[in-house]
């Protein structure tokens, strides 16, 4: 499999670490459905995984210090409670980020996608936040923080899926078809928080 | 105000029937940061409201009988539970369907669109959907649909953006500005979702 790094530390993808996805593989055909995701956008994410292989680096580092860093309520998720800066979680979550790109356009969406994409979600919940990297940061990330923020990651994957020489149907097919990916990710995604909430006793917070 | 027909059933934006938002204008900046939405959005967002003004009746029918009505799970929302079609409750929420993309484009995002987007959002989970048009259907429509269906609705507007001779710059802000937009629907839409996962006593549905 391809991999960003020999050891991203906490990536249990696949693993038996990982508990599986309350998301049935059918609940996730319906999904695709609903998305317009065909065999095509997997054809297209392939195509993306090789384009963007050797520019996750530079990618992650432009949305984290590019864009969220200026971000005051997003860059606190990767910091203390009190605002100071923890390099080595944001070093760590960077390379997962990072994975996650590849994931995105290289894994088959099967049970071991399902269940890691619940576990995404739940390390960015309440349930599992901080927990991984054994940091003090932030209880969670909103829920509507991470769906807001897609707008910008969709917007800003155009160049690098632009600059491999593709023409412009390829750069087009890669493009729709990460919009569907992280489309249906984020509706996956939804469902840990919804549990969180669900589980909180304070209903002013929420997960929101 | 930009209006879709003279009668508009049940579409009560701006009006004292509307409960005020949980959501603060403040925090709606700070999701516009997160989504990178700005004041050329806006522009280029009204541009959009011209160009498919009178193109609605054709997007909505495009994405209600052309898609929806496919794909059962989806479609299922609009019927009975025992699956049978309800013309007029269709016919109703395809009108405010219609109107939604205008105030997508036209409406100023203030207290009063904050407002409605809640009312939006209610109308699909367990706590007021039916209730507008006094039918019998689905209980809610489970939020990772619709969170889904956005990447079809993002896709399919394309063309109608570009129908009117705009130049390939301004059909690509127009395009940008309404995914950014629908971004941040789906995050406000998110927040009674869920408030009503937490009402519900039934854990097994919790709105996902």
């Amino acid at each position: 499999m391809n991999k960003v790094a020999e050891v991203i530390p906490a990536y249990t993808y696949g693993t038996t670490e990982i508990a599986k996805s309350s998301v049935s593989l059918d609940e996730l055909e319906k999904l695709k459905a609903s998305a317009g995701f065909t065999a095509q956008d997997e054809h297209f994410l392939h195509m993306a995984g090789e384009v963007l292989a050797d520019q996750t680096q530079q990618i992650v580092a432009q949305w984290r210090s590019g864009i969220i860093a200026s971000i005051p309520n997003l860059a606190r998720h990767s910091r203390t409670p009190e605002g100071e800066p923890i390099p080595e979680y944001l070093g760590q979550s960077n390379l997962r980020f990072q994975q996650w790109i590849l994931d995105t356009c290289l894994r088959p969406y099967d049970q071991d996608w399902l269940n890691y994409q619940q576990e995404i979600a739940l390390r960015h919940t309440s349930l599992k936040k901080n927990q991984a990297d054994g940091v003090r940061s932030t209880a969670f990330v909103p829920f509507h923080d991470i769906v807001a923020f897609v707008a910008v990651m969709n917007e800003t994957i155009k160049p690098y899926l632009a600059s491999k020489g593709n023409t412009e149907e390829e750069v087009a097919g890669m493009h729709l078809a990460w919009c569907r990916s992280l489309q249906m990710q984020i509706a996956l995604w939804s469902r840990p928080y919804f549990d969180a909430a669900q589980k909180s006793s304070d209903h002013s917070i929420n997960e929101w």
